[in-house]
């Protein structure tokens, strides 16, 4: 019987049995992956951090899309930077009124290997609305010319290959190629422990420094390093209010997200509150 | 370098490096032990769980008292069964317009030891307004002619010594017990893993069966398994809603819990409603 560990701090780990590890590859930016699992059925991790399971990666992706989804119902254009394993295109797709979806990833193997060993997250990634592109995130906001009314930033954490997405450089680009009600959403760590804690404040400080509207978003994802992760909510003028059609979201049948989880998020307790102050 | 592990599920374990294990003893009821640890401070296992450490104890102890206080602002008696590290009694202890605390512990041992080695949670034991009761909590509310406005059930699984605290008779004994306006919170297990789920689903039934209003809220308390820990919330006739006095509130300067906490921990993501329905 064997266990694939995470070291959550120095002092504290996480493991999971493990069935099988079916796929190791190093690529040209980091080490991937794959393996099945008794508890979370089948996982993928980048650098030894998982990334995304079977059992709760409904959590993570409805979290990331849906809420500032229903915080601007005039979303048409989406640019999600990372994500290489699909499953925040999969919550975009189902907003029928969306126009396009442009997918930035700096490492194709993830989404090859996903597409094969994880299609549960993977398999929207040929929608036709869909436009995948093999990129640095960092230099392509950069470069294009093109306007988002979205921009999810769904990367790993701030070292290695995702380090260029947690730069004010990075953020004042985003902001340039946004829509006047644009929004961006990024992953934000955990208040909990102490480094990613100290993430948590960098990001928050360099959002604030960028978008006239910058708060944190949070729900309970049991596999990320404490279960309480945040996501950010940066925009030029929209706050991270509820204002979409219950009915469209009722039809989607989501596990996780609803009206009311939208708002709740929003509700940081006292420590975390004060930590980003 | 030491190890303590908590298996969450037969697949998954949970470790913290520990730095001395400072006491150990078989009580009449179960197993007790006291660690010492890097991440998490002191901290207490009963039967090879981890019930409190000095680092999040105070997420579980706010949500578990100021939530219901601050549901009824007119409670002034309370009974508290089990919580023998004096936590709940501590947060109570904050209210000045409570006219008695009622601790009722199956476990003398457990609430000595605390007093020695955990004085963080137990060092309000000794407030004049509290009195100690060593007795088993089922049949106290079988027997007590006393009347309570508030029952905070701070137990352990609903297996080994806390097993009477999950029954439907314990139960109807509280309604017998509780004022028109009375409520009754408990420990709620987790939604997220099978056996936890199961017990959830369980507790809920009875609580239904026996209360008019009987619903579940939840906290991020990394320490238990998943990380989504809820709370049982029963009463006679009162809804969860916040009534409470924000500036009382605000003078506690708690680190979790306050009014957008409230609300927000009594909206629960689809699959939890599911799963409860």
């Amino acid at each position: 019987m064997k266990w694939y560990t995470e070291y959550w701090t120095n002092h504290v780990k996480f493991s999971i049995r493990i069935k099988k590890h079916i796929y190791t590859k190093e690529t040209r930016f980091q080490k991937l992956d794959f393996y099945d699992s008794y508890e979370f059925g089948r996982f993928f991790a980048l650098d030894g951090y998982m990334m995304a399971n079977e059992k709760d990666e409904f959590i993570y992706h409805e979290m990331m899309v849906h809420l500032p989804m229903n915080a601007n119902p005039d979303i048409r254009n989406v640019l999600v930077i990372g994500g290489g394993d699909g499953g925040s295109v999969r919550e975009l797709t189902r907003y029928p009124f969306l126009a396009c979806i442009d997918l930035v990833e700096i490492d194709e193997e993830v989404v090859r290997a996903c597409q094969e060993f994880l299609p549960l997250t993977a398999h929207k990634l040929t929608d036709p609305k869909v436009n995948l592109i093999f990129a640095d995130g960092a230099e392509f906001v950069s470069e294009t010319k093109k306007v988002y009314d979205l921009i999810i930033v769904d990367s790993t954490d701030p070292i290695g290959p995702g380090e260029g997405l947690f730069t004010p450089r990075f953020y004042r680009n985003c902001y340039r190629i946004l829509s006047g009600d644009g929004i961006l959403v990024n992953q934000h760590e955990s208040p909990y422990f102490d480094d990613t804690r100290k993430d948590m404040k960098q990001i928050h400080k360099k959002l604030k420094s960028t978008f006239p509207i910058a708060t944190v978003y949070q729900a309970f994802i049991p596999t990320y390093p404490s279960g309480h992760w945040l996501f950010g909510f940066a925009s030029k003028s929209l706050s991270p209010e509820f204002r979409g059609d219950e009915d469209l979201l009722s039809r989607f049948k989501l596990r996780y997200y609803n009206k009311a989880v939208h708002i709740a998020s929003l509700a940081l307790p006292n420590y975390v509150e004060e930590e980003l102050r």
